[in-house]
């Protein structure tokens, strides 16, 4: 099926049905995305300022064949967000629907369009006394719309789940342009098939999110954050069941970083202030959030006690304010941009069973290294089995120098999580950049559904063309 | 399209597939439902033991054009596992396949197979250390196939979700015989369509649930229950966010009670210990589960005292002893078996948004006063917006003498619950009990999509049919 593109002439037609103002031509923002590996062809954005304007948008998109692309805050990291192989798709921008509807405090509820920053749907829960825990490095730029169609993860997945499970309700648009009003704000609700949380994660190839009703947490009483120095990711595996028994719910973040994403932040970025006098081998970055009552630096000094006893830990360190806090989490969340400064040659967003975490990263050092003279900074969200695993070229070298050697590479990994019974793609979805990966370690039978589902709900195939499953 | 019946020449083709012994004739228990409002039409019962056979029997069904019924424990109460109005369709039983496959404790993950009973995956977590928390009345019975099909709910979702929520992955044959092997034991995969979630909650419909992987939760170091004795339903919730704001997620269970459910226990059911010198005109069964370092105890104190300050409570009891605990939960459990011994005109498993609660109770005794003299029973899980809403004869009737009524007092109740934009089915699902409400008070947009869906995945319409979605 060949889809037409959005010319002046379909531009025209649509303006027509819309308010002054709808569509400007796309502007090279929306165009590009972080990796810079794809550009979207020239066209036109439209601009929706309800979910009637974006269902009028859809209907004639789909009466004319024309492609769609939804557009939140562009920092998708598989390119979901720009169709360079297509004819110019309509590219539907979310940004004017940003607006918190409501919020319920007393049923932890809050109502949010898709086009509302994370940062602010935060900043509202957190002036409602209520905590909306979605927390990743771009809160300050990524929407909701987005953050939900690629069903996002984070640091706080391990607590409270990933970006659908925030989820109570949507309203969205499907391909023929019906508007699905499905903004409940209920917990139960068993009436017929979960049509939400297949929206959620379809990377908007079933249909367009323009609002969702969101829970909401109680806020931790108290918080506390500290680095402890660990033998081994097994240790730190270890570590982690350790905790869980001590702490129970209480864990609200558990990440793992290597001495070589240190090393790089030292390199790269010297002004981001590393707390040990020598980086550790490996370390873990332990967040709690505690009930009423209880102290959180007396428990991590109890679970770093019986840690040491267990030889699980060597050190640690507890954050003394909320600056050092703050200084804390930057290490953690600065890693990727030591990363980029350096210049992978292949990162993978992964994630396998948590038990498998230590003899997945031994046996992956050994096969890289038969590939060549690499380095390797594995590094995340530990408490989730979720590792990026990225792969970097040695002293002296650059990534361009290795460039015919990333398929090889990403193969070698992702083979060896697909032997693990892992994921190839943990957090940041499929987008365009893993759709073979998807064809390759895809069940057969889920692969043959999702064809079928896709077929059945936007049988013209206008859904953001060539994301996901092939065109 | 007709279906084909599971007939005798039919069963002998089959046979001859699958070893020996895994076709019977349909004994009368895989024909009745609790409730009593449908019987199957006889005909034969398929046992796989693999997911393999499972496959071959739905692809000879298929194949036949013949119906197919998912059989778990046969607990459900919307009518979901029997068919009455198709040619008499091949029931297949799962409860040779009911091995608990594997247990992670480090992990948290727990793989069952569809046929396993509740209770005995709780028993299996418990004995690695863990909580499996989905708990409801009828674990001894139901087994896990049948309650993720139909999203089961219970009395822990508040705290840990429902059904779908512990659910990591699945094994499933699908409509045309294949399996889906997703028995992925992952918090973080992103690869393409959940369609997981898709079949959590189709009731059967979408395809056979074959094993699950599920996940576990630390066991809270302290458990803490007690009755608390409430002015109204406000008040209730009132003291849920006084509760939430002290303790947190530390509150397992929230269940709301009337007076109206106790006196119907004194009268049928006096064995049941009641721990009031009079009944509470409506009252709350509050369980906390607390990390290590607290007290329920002097917790709930602190919630009783603040919650007199505010005015929110006149009464506590608090239970002494594990056995005092057990007798507690047996008041909220043995409810249901009250109502049944009074026998309910209409039942109704409803949902609205938990801050009109108080509301919808308020305007609903008036409606339901104008259409006659009946008394009503409201109860449920407070915490989650849930309330079963059961409305029964005036002393001295009995249920048949308003049977002509019955579905104007649905009608009444259901108007209420879609006015204030809750759900028809909180827990119980579709079956075929609710089919014409899912028409009345579905979404157009989703029902739509819902149908699509169906057809595209079960093009022959052999699973489960006349369920959810009218045949």
């Amino acid at each position: 099926m060949t889809l037409n593109p959005a010319d002046d002439a379909f531009a025209e037609t649509l303006a027509a049905e819309l308010p002054d103002n709808s569509l400007r031509r796309a502007e090279p923002r929306y165009l590009e995305e972080p990796r810079g590996r794809w550009h979207g062809s020239s066209g036109w954005v439209a601009l929706p300022r309800s979910a009637d304007e974006a269902a009028r948008i859809l209907r004639a998109c789909n009466a004319a064949r024309v492609g769609v692309v939804p557009f939140g805050g562009g920092t998708g990291l598989v390119g979901g967000q720009v169709a360079p192989d297509t004819p110019a798709p309509l590219i539907v921008s979310l940004q004017r629907m940003s607006a918190i509807r409501a919020v319920y405090p007393q049923e932890n509820v809050l109502v949010a369009e898709a086009g509302a920053v994370l940062a602010s749907v935060q900043e509202a829960a957190r002036e409602a006394g209520r905590l909306f825990p979605l927390s990743l490095a771009s809160e300050g730029t990524a929407r909701i719309g987005g953050l939900l169609s690629t069903n996002a993860g984070g640091v706080n997945v391990l607590r409270y789940g990933n970006a659908r499970d925030q989820v109570l309700g949507l309203e969205a648009v499907l391909p023929d342009g019906t508007v699905w009003n499905g903004l409940k704000r209920l917990r139960k609700d068993n009436t017929g098939y979960d049509l939400r949380h297949l929206l959620l994660g379809a990377e908007g190839t079933l249909g367009l999110i323009t609002a969702a009703s969101l829970k909401l947490a109680p806020v931790p009483a108290s918080v506390g954050t500290a680095f402890f120095t660990v033998e081994s990711p097994a240790a730190a595996l270890a570590l982690l069941a350790l905790a869980r028994d001590q702490l129970g719910e209480g864990i609200s973040a558990f990440e793992l970083i290597s001495r070589q994403g240190l090393d790089f932040l030292t390199e790269k970025l010297p002004e981001v202030r590393q707390p040990w006098p020598a980086a550790p081998e490996w370390c873990v970055l332990i967040e709690l959030g505690l009930a009423r009552g209880l102290d959180p630096a007396s428990a991590l000094e109890t679970l770093f006690e019986t840690a040491l006893d267990e030889e699980l830990v060597s050190d640690a360190i507890v954050a003394q304010s909320e600056q050092q806090r703050t200084e804390f989490w930057a290490v953690r969340e600065r890693i990727p941009e030591g990363n980029k400064a350096i210049g992978a040659i292949s990162s993978h967003d992964i994630s396998v069973p948590l038990g498998a975490i230590p003899e997945f990263i031994e046996r992956g050092a050994p096969l890289i290294a038969g590939l060549g003279d690499f380095r390797i900074n594995c590094f995340g969200h530990l408490g989730d089995g979720n590792l990026h695993y990225n792969v970097f070229p040695a002293p002296g070298k650059r990534r361009e120098d290795h460039v015919n050697q990333r398929e090889e590479i990403k193969r070698t990994v992702h083979d060896l999580v697909h032997a693990y019974g892992g994921s190839v793609s943990a957090e940041h979805g499929i987008g365009r950049l893993k759709v073979e990966d998807l064809e390759r370690y895809g069940d057969p039978a889920k692969l043959a559904a999702m064809r079928a589902i896709k077929a059945a709900l936007d049988p013209a195939g206008i859904m953001n063309p060539g994301a996901v499953l092939r065109g």
